[in-house]
C-alpha cells in the first residue's frame, strides 16, 4: 500500500512514514496501518456505530447524532441557511443567536435534509458490462441510464433511499442506501460574532477562537426521531498527541486528476471563477453599506462567496507550487511508463491521457456558452433557480425515468421539490443585484454580439432586464411555486410569469449545450479516467482510497500542531487568548453574552484545536472521535495549508481545525444556560 | 537585424517577412526596411517634424499639434480627467460634451501638462563608468545619484526640462530634453456616449464606432502658444493597404523580460492585481446604482479600472499561450547558449538570469508589505495621495537634490506641485469607498496579525478608519493643501490634520521598504538586465528597438485588416453600421445630437479603422501619419490581439485602432457646428 499512497500524495515521497493521508471508505479502512502506527484497534462495531451516528447534511455538510432523541451536532455555518431563512429585520437569529427552550419552540429548517448511510453495494461489473465495446458517446448515455435504473431498482426493492456513487473517478460504481430525515429543526445557534469570530480574515487560519457549532433535531411524524446510534461526549477532549478520527462527508478532492486537468484548473478554471466571485464580493460589500437591512440580508451570501474566494485563491497558490506540480508530473510519467511496459494495458489504457487533453480542448470551443447558459452562470439568484427547476421538473416528468436528467429522476425529485417549495424569504434588491451581475458577466464573456446575449438582452441593459424579471415574477410566493409544481408542461407554456417564460425561452439551447458537454467532454473524459483507474489498480493494487465524493469517509491522525516557518504552533487555543483579540468591530467583535461571561469562564478552557486528519470542504460539522468511539470535537475548518489538500496531502503542514468539547459544553452551560440540552446529551 | 527582430518577437519566427514590428526611437528608425518594404522614403526632416508636432501628455497619453495656435488633438479618454474635474452635478461635461465657442471659453485642465521633445543625448558610458566594479547595492545607489545629477546639470545648462531614460532595460542611458506646456485647456469634447460607444464590452474590440477625440490647447503667458510645427490633415484618410506611421509615447512593453520575470507576471503579479481591481469594479458599479450623482462621479474611476481589467485579463491569456511561452523559453535558451559559447561574455553575463530569479525570490519575502505600505495599495484615494506628496515633498526638500527620491528632485517637483495643488472636486463618499476598500485588502493580504495592520487599524474596522480620516481631513481644500505645500517639515509634524498625521505615521516604515526594494530587488535586477542587454548587443548587434518607456517612438505598418477565425475583417467601419447597434441603453446609447444628425450624414462615411502598426497603452492620442507627414487618423485603441503586444508582436493579428479623419471632420462640421475649429485646422 505504501507505494500507492506515495503515488496519490506527491509529498508523501519524502515523509510517507508520517503521513496520515486518506479519506477512507468504511469497507476499506486501513485498520492494520492504524493499529501499527497508533496502537488503536478499530473494530467493525466501531465503524458500524460511526456509520449510523454520522448523518450527511444534504446541503453539503456533515453532522453527528448526540442524543437518542434525534439531536444533531453540526457547525453554525452549516445551519446558516436555516438560521437566515428564519430571520427577519425584527428577529435576527444570525446576529442574536437562537435557543429553543422546549422542543415545540424548535423552528423548521426548510431546505435541510439528513441522510444516514445504512448499506452499500458495489455494481462495478454490472456497469462496465453494460457499456462494453461502445463508442464514448454511446457508453456515456448507457452508463447514465444504467445507473439511474440501478438506483430506481434499489429504491423499489430496499425501501431505502438510493444513490449511485462513482469511486476512483469511475474505477468503481456503488449503490449507497440511506435512511432520510426530511423534517429538520433548529434547536440552538450561538450569535454569529462568536460562531465566526475573526470572520473572513481568520477563515482557514489557526490559532482560532470560533464557537462554530449549532444543534438541530430530526423529526419523524412530527415527533423527535429515535436515534439510538449516537455519540457520547468525552468532555475533556483528546490528550496531546493522541490518535483521533474524523468521520464525515468530504465533498471533493482532485488527487487523481491528470496533469492536464490540474493545468486546466490552474490556468483557466480557477482564475475564471475567482475573478467572477471577487467582483461579486465587491458588489455585496458595497450593497451591504446601504442600510442595516441590506447588511443583514447580505451576510449569508457574502460569507459563502468569501469562503469560496479564500479556498480558490489558496488552491491557485498550491497549484503554482512548481516543485509539487513537478512531482505530480513525475508521478504521471511513472504511471504512463508502467502502462507502456505492459503491452495489454498499453493497448487498453495508453491513449487515456491524450483523450483527456482532447476533451479539454473540445470543451474550450463552447465552454463559455456552457458555463453561462446551461451551468447557469448568467442567471444568478433564487428566482431564476426556481423557474428553471419548475420548467425542467415539468419537462422531465413527461419522460421515462432513465431518460431524465439525473437530478430529476424519481429518486432525486423529492429534493428538488423540497428546495423549490421551501418557504424562505426572498429579497428583491439582492435578487436584482445577483441577476444583473450575472447578465453583465455573460455579456462581458460571451461578448455583446453573441447569439445568446442578443437573444437574452435584446435592447435592454443587464440591470434593466434583471429589474424587469425580478419585479415581474410571482415566484417569490411559495403558493405560486406550488401551483407551478403541480402544473403540467402545457400549463407552464401558457403561464404569463416573466421568469417562467424567460427560463422556457433558453431551455432548448441550454439542453443542447448540456448534451454536447455530456457527449463531447464528459463521455470521453469519464472513459479515460475509468481506464486510468484500471491502470492504477493493475499496477499498484486496490488498497487505496478514492477521491472524495461527498460520501461517508473516515480519516485518522493525531492531535498535534505543526511548524510554521520555524515556530511550533501549539495544537489548541484557550479562552484566555480570545479576549485580547477583541476589537469591538466586525469581525473581531464579541456578543454581549460573551462579554458578560468573560469573568466566569476559566482561563485555561480549551477553545479550538487541530490534528493531522485528512479532511476537506464537506467535512464541516464532522465529529472528531476517539479510539473508543466517543465525541471529542467538532470539525469546522482546516488551517491555511489544508486548502492544497484538494490536490495532495501535506502531512507536515495540513491540519484540520475543530471546536473543543470544553468550550461547547461551557458555553451551553454558562453563556446560554441550556442545561436541558446538556442533560439530553448525558452531560452532568 | 532580422535575427534580432526574431529574438524579440517570438512570433516573428514564422512570419518575420510580414512583421511590422517595433516601436522605434527616432535616431534608430529603420528607414531602409521601410523603403524596401513600402517604398516610402522617410527623411530626417519627416522625423524632425514628427518630433516637434507630437507632444507627450504627461498624464500618460500622446497627442499632436493640429494648428499653429497650440491646438492639440488627442483622445476623449485622454482628456477625461480634465473633463471630469470641470464637471459637476449641474454641468456634466462627460455626459453632455463641451465646445468652447471662443478661446476665452476654454477651461483649464489643471492636472495636464504637455512635453515636446527637443533633443536627446546618450550618457551610457558616463553611467556605466560611475558604477564600475561596485556591489549591486552600491551600484544602484550611485546609478540613481548619477542620473539625478545628470538631469539637473542638463536643466541648468540647456534651459530645457530634462529626464533620464533607460533604454534596453539599462543597456543604454539617455537624457531627453523637453519644452514644457503647463497651461493646458479644454477646447472640445464630444459626449461620452459617442466617444466611448460600446463602453467596456467593445473596449479592445473591432469593428468599432467611437469618436474618441478631444481638442485641447496649450497656452503660454495666458495666450495660445505658437506651434508652427504641427500636422496638416489629409481629410480622406489612407487608401486600403497604404503604408502608415504612428508617432507617440508607448508606455511600457516587456518584450525583453526574462522567462523568470514573465512567469512572475503570469503566476503572481497579474492575478494579484486583477483580483484586486475586479473587486473594486464590483464596489464601483454597486455604488453607482445609489444615485445619479454617484453614477456620474464613478464613471471616470470605473472606466480606468475596467480598462485595466480588460488589459490584464488578456495579458494573462497571452502568457498562458503555452506555444508562445515555449518560444520565449527557446529564445532565452538560445541566448544563454550563445553567452556560454563566448568565454568573456560567460564570465561577465553568465549569472544574470539566476540573479533575476534570486531577486524575485527575495522580493516574495516582503512583497506584500512593500505593495501595501510603500507602493500604497493600502491607501487608495486622492486625499491620502495628497498627504503623502505633501509629507514627502517637505521631507525631501531638506535633502541635497541627488539624495532625494527621484520624483521629488528639483526637476520633478513642479509636476508633484501641479498635481497636488490642482483645484479638482473631491467626492467624500468615493474617497471613503476607495480608502476603506484598500484598508480591507491590506488586512486580507497582510493578515489581521501583521504589525502594519495592527499599527494602522488598531481596534478600528477598515470602514471606520477610512470614514474618520476622510471626514476629518481638510486636504480637500486646495487652500489648505497650498499652505501645507508652503510649510516646512516641522510645521507638518505639528499639524493636527488626521490625514497628514496618518501619512507621517507610516512614512518611516514605508521608506524602509522602499530602500529594501531598491537594494535587494531593483539593484541586482537592474544590473542583471544591463548584463543581458550587453549580451544581446554583442551577439545580435545594436540595430534593434528597445522596450517602450513612455518616450517618443515611431511605428510603421499598413492599413490592412486581419483574418479572425477564418473571416476577413475589413480594416474600416462606416457610420451606416453604427445605428443598428444602438440599443438606447448604456453603453450602446447615442447622444441626442447624433440621433438628430443620423439623417444628414452620408452612409459611407468612414468611422474607425485599423492598421498593422505596433503600439501599446500610452499611444492613445497618437496621430496616424502618412508617408508625406500628413495626419490621417487618431489612435485610440488596439484590437483584442494587440493586448499580447506587451510581450510579443503578432503581426498576423495585432492591429492598432484609430478614429478616421472623415468622421472627426464631419462630426465637428455637422453635429457640433465647430466651423471655427475646422477653419483653424485649415479644413474647408
Amino acid at each position: 500500500m505504501q507505494k500507492i499512497v506515495q503515488f496519490l500524495s506527491v509529498l508523501a515521497m519524502s515523509v510517507s512514514a508520517f503521513a496520515d493521508e486518506g479519506m477512507w471508505t468504511l469497507d476499506n479502512f486501513p485498520k492494520t496501518t492504524v493499529a501499527a502506527k497508533y496502537g488503536a484497534n478499530i473494530t467493525d462495531a466501531w465503524l458500524e456505530t460511526v456509520k449510523r451516528a454520522v448523518p450527511r447534511m444534504d446541503s453539503g455538510c456533515s453532522a453527528s447524532f448526540v442524543s437518542s432523541n434525534g439531536l444533531v451536532l453540526t457547525n453554525h455555518h452549516c445551519a446558516l441557511s436555516c438560521i437566515a431563512q428564519n430571520s427577519s429585520a425584527d428577529s435576527d437569529l444570525e446576529a442574536d443567536g437562537f435557543l429553543a427552550a422546549r422542543p415545540e419552540d424548535e423552528v423548521s429548517c426548510q431546505t435541510d435534509r439528513l441522510s444516514v448511510l445504512m448499506a452499500t453495494e458495489e455494481i462495478t461489473d454490472h456497469v462496465i458490462a453494460a457499456t462494453d465495446g461502445m463508442s464514448d458517446q454511446k457508453a456515456g448515455d448507457i452508463r447514465r441510464q444504467t445507473l439511474k435504473r440501478a438506483v430506481q431498482d434499489c429504491e423499489d426493492t430496499s425501501g431505502l433511499k438510493c444513490e449511485s456513487v462513482a469511486l476512483y473517478k469511475g474505477g468503481q460504481y456503488w449503490l449507497y442506501k440511506y435512511k432520510r430525515y426530511d423534517d429538520v429543526r433548529l434547536v440552538f445557534a450561538p450569535e454569529s460574532d462568536i460562531a465566526a469570530f475573526g470572520g473572513d480574515p481568520d477563515n482557514f487560519n489557526f490559532p482560532r477562537w470560533c464557537l462554530d457549532m449549532s444543534l438541530l433535531r430530526v423529526y419523524e411524524n412530527d415527533q423527535p426521531a429515535s436515534t439510538p446510534n449516537h455519540l457520547e461526549w468525552r468532555t475533556e477532549g483528546l490528550d496531546p498527541g493522541e490518535v483521533m478520527f474524523v468521520a464525515g462527508r468530504p465533498g471533493r478532492t482532485q488527487r487523481l486528476l491528470t496533469v492536464a486537468d490540474l493545468k486546466y484548473l490552474r490556468d483557466t478554471s480557477i482564475p475564471h471563477w475567482l475573478l467572477r466571485n471577487v467582483e461579486l464580493r465587491g458588489r455585496y460589500i458595497q450593497y451591504a453599506t446601504t442600510s442595516d437591512e441590506a447588511y443583514r440580508i447580505t451576510q449569508e451570501p457574502l460569507l459563502r462567496v468569501e469562503n469560496f474566494i479564500k479556498v480558490q485563491r489558496k488552491r491557485l497558490d498550491a497549484l503554482h507550487n512548481d516543485a509539487l506540480f513537478e512531482q505530480k508530473m513525475a508521478a504521471e510519467r511513472a504511471l504512463k511508463a508502467a502502462v507502456e511496459a505492459n503491452p495489454e494495458l498499453a493497448t487498453e489504457v495508453g491513449s487515456a491521457w491524450d483523450d483527456i487533453v482532447r476533451a479539454n480542448q473540445t470543451y474550450l470551443g463552447f465552454r463559455d456558452d456552457h458555463y453561462f447558459i446551461e451551468v447557469g452562470a448568467a442567471f444568478n439568484g433564487r428566482l431564476f433557480g426556481y423557474a428553471r427547476s419548475l420548467v425542467r421538473a415539468a419537462a422531465e416528468r413527461q419522460k421515462p425515468n432513465e431518460e431524465r436528467i439525473e437530478s430529476y429522476t424519481e429518486a432525486s425529485l423529492p429534493r428538488v421539490k423540497q428546495l423549490t417549495l421551501a418557504d424562505r424569504p426572498i429579497y428583491t434588491e439582492l435578487e436584482t443585484l445577483q441577476l444583473s451581475f450575472s447578465f453583465d458577466k455573460m455579456r462581458e464573456f460571451l461578448g455583446p454580439d453573441s447569439m445568446f446575449v442578443r437573444q437574452i438582452l435584446g435592447k435592454k441593459s443587464p440591470a434593466e432586464l434583471a429589474e424587469e424579471l425580478v419585479s415581474g415574477t410571482h415566484l417569490d410566493d411559495v403558493a405560486v411555486r406550488t401551483d407551478f409544481w403541480d402544473a403540467d408542461w402545457e400549463a407552464l407554456q401558457t403561464s404569463n410569469d416573466p421568469m417562467i417564460q424567460f427560463a422556457l425561452s433558453i431551455d432548448r439551447q441550454a439542453r443542447e449545450l448540456r448534451k454536447r458537454y455530456e457527449d463531447e467532454v464528459e463521455a470521453p473524459s469519464d472513459l479515460a479516467y475509468e481506464k486510468i483507474a484500471k491502470a492504477l489498480f493493475t499496477i499498484y493494487g486496490t488498497d487505496v482510497y478514492p477521491d472524495a465524493t461527498f460520501t461517508l469517509r473516515v480519516s485518522y491522525g493525531s492531535h498535534v500542531g505543526w511548524n510554521e516557518k520555524g515556530s511550533d504552533v501549539r495544537p489548541w487555543t484557550t479562552i484566555a487568548e480570545l479576549f485580547p483579540r477583541v476589537t469591538g468591530d466586525d469581525p473581531f467583535r464579541l456578543p454581549a453574552s460573551w462579554l458578560d461571561a468573560e469573568e466566569t469562564m476559566a482561563d485555561e478552557l480549551k477553545f479550538n484545536f487541530v490534528g493531522t486528519t485528512d479532511i476537506i470542504g464537506g467535512n464541516s460539522g464532522s465529529p472528531v472521535i476517539d479510539k473508543d468511539g466517543r465525541l471529542v470535537g467538532l470539525i469546522f475548518d482546516g488551517n491555511i495549508h489544508s486548502i492544497s489538500g484538494a490536490y495532495w496531502f501535506d502531512s507536515e503542514l495540513n491540519r484540520s481545525v475543530a471546536v473543543h468539547p470544553e468550550i461547547m459544553i461551557e458555553a451551553l452551560r454558562s453563556v446560554y444556560e441550556a442545561d436541558h440540552l446538556l442533560e439530553e446529551m448525558g452531560i452532568k
